[in-house]
């Protein structure tokens, strides 16, 4: 006695939709979402374990609804003199994101990216009845100062979406980018700094843009650098005006007394934590190397993902791959397929299978 | 070097407003938000918290985004049949009436409930762009099958609230007012079970209805009765056509591992936290009794509540209350005043201090 989705008075934009995600297939060797392959070391599960048993005792109460100790946490973690009171958090920058466009897009307004760019940022977009708008890249994804202010200033969006390092391309996005932009605009500039601590140490973080732009935000999440893409925690830093906006919006509560208490305890760690991503930064590079070597179109990348071209047929070297136990991502571009760095024996896995598959 | 929130380009729909929250004060007995002031036993909890250090090893990978064993879990608890395709899940039933309005509702669109009632209903309403429409109920909070139906055939709503039992008032809501209203109306149909378990036994839920009502939803909560504030699990049950619908709004893994092994764990352990309900139960029909006792209009309850009118002066009552370190809630109802039951030595306090300042 069941009816179809369409026979229910769902909104009109939503009809004939089809829900996002990426397959969660359980291959031998899944590097298909970016995700950190290595799992958080015993020692630092075991103290988080504990965070959590000691969070669980007052768990019959609701949690602090400013999540203080996690906002002195994050607020320490990416330093630059930052104070609590600039930190937000959600379920996963995701959330986040959709936090600053409940505040500052929503019906009527518009968000501009340059694409391609992370698929979620026009999700989102749509979800709170606002307009997505494209920007375009040169043909090696990086886009000039100039350029992206130009396009930003015709456009005139209510938020502006750059993700710094770009996914699904791994393009760096230097500062002077995030200037040009955030002066361009009235609206809100986001930098998505998902894959921040992937890139070379010595390369600047937008957080040391926030002085003096208040229409600035830098997003983190801790789903990648921090092992934690099951955890749900994504950051950012912001002025404390910007974030009183969000305090509008959030839903009250929305952050888990035990989701404080796991991440409070593995920032705890981050010593431990950025030393995995130096091990997976080498095979992302390996990976790069490797992968020229056999002849592909490598994209340069700061992030533990590598974006590849000359690839003939991407459907089929996909499948090929995935018969032989290896799962990537065919992110919609042609010619292109996206791998994730994993550890020394996945990412040596996959390069054996795409040897083996490039071979026939 | 920042700025009033003011001078941000936030919607102008948010300008000039301040967050929800009830004041989170660290009082000795705190019965204003309607917990579960019981902490979870210990033996509940060593078993949760072994199953999330078991979770924690997979950690870095993303979470099931189907949460199928939380589902089965719920499909069980609730029982009468229910398949877990049937079942949704968020953090917090806020979370999953969110999902709720932003496939139902959203721009354009109005939702309806009988007020006084949960004030999250109408920010919720707000927040996804709905217009929100109040209807009333009788001098006793009640509400009938006819009254009811007729109110919403005229409001036409797309979305209706139905609070069973009420909050604030503690008031049940026969299901023959769930019939009627569902018959009323072509929109969908919520009825929020939050506070379920503390009705009777043998009061029947709302899912008995779910059958061949396709536009019907009943949302519960660990909140209260699984004392489970803090790790912010709500979750409801519907047609599964209703819930492909809530797949479309929902953010990719908004579920994250630890709260499903968290809420898995919990669930097994659903007979022994359905005796401290019984505790609950007892103390509040306990203050209920003292209450009237002491001359005041005790309003039935069937709930971890107790509103309580013929107060003269509520907020002067709420201050000489909090300045005996017994924090209650003013919702603004004239005359009143809403408590949470809590274990016997709380209610014991809330019911001397009362007295104390009743006799000045």
């Amino acid at each position: 006695m069941t009816v179809t989705l369409d026979e229910l008075p769902i909104r009109d934009d939503l009809r004939g939709q089809t829900p996002y995600g990426a397959p969660q297939a359980p291959l031998p060797v899944a590097l298909n979402v970016n995700e950190n392959t290595h799992p958080v070391p015993t020692e630092v599960a075991d103290d988080i374990a504990d965070a959590i048993a000691q969070a669980l005792r007052g768990v019959n109460r609701y949690p602090d609804r400013e999540f203080l100790s996690l906002r002195e946490g994050f607020a320490q973690y990416l330093g630059h003199g930052l104070e609590p009171a600039q930190i937000w958090a959600g379920n996963g920058s995701n959330e986040v994101l959709q936090h600053l466009l409940q505040a500052f897009a929503g019906p009527g307004r518009t968000v501009f990216g340059f694409e391609p760019t992370y698929s979620m940022y026009r999700l989102l977009t749509r979800g709170v009845g606002s307009q997505w708008i494209g920007g375009t890249r040169g043909h090696d994804y990086t886009v000039s100062a100039q350029d992206a202010a130009d396009q930003v200033a015709r456009a005139r969006p209510d938020v502006v979406f750059l993700c710094a390092p770009n996914n699904p391309t791994g393009t760096p996005l230097p500062l002077d980018v995030v200037e040009a932009v955030y002066d361009a605009t009235d609206g809100i500039v986001i930098v998505d700094e998902a894959y921040e601590e992937f890139a070379p140490r010595d390369a600047p973080s937008a957080v040391t843009l926030l002085g003096g732009r208040p229409r600035l935000a830098v997003s983190r999440t801790m789903s990648k650098a921090f092992a934690f893409a099951g955890a749900r925690v994504g950051y950012l830093a912001a002025d404390p005006a910007l974030i009183d906006a969000l305090r509008l919006v959030r839903l009250p509560y929305h952050l888990s007394a035990l989701t404080q208490a796991a991440a409070v305890a593995a920032l705890r760690h981050a010593d431990t934590m950025l030393k995995m991503v130096d091990e997976i930064v080498a095979q992302r590079d390996r990976m790069s190397a490797t992968l020229e070597a056999l002849g592909y179109q490598v994209h340069e990348s700061w992030t533990n993902f590598v974006l590849f071209g000359g690839v003939a047929d991407p459907a089929a070297t996909w499948q090929a791959l995935y018969d032989r136990g290896v799962l990537i991502r065919d992110i919609g571009i042609p010619g292109h397929l996206r791998v994730t760095a994993g550890t020394e024996d996945e990412t040596t896995a996959f390069l054996e299978a795409l040897a083996d598959v490039g071979s026939r």
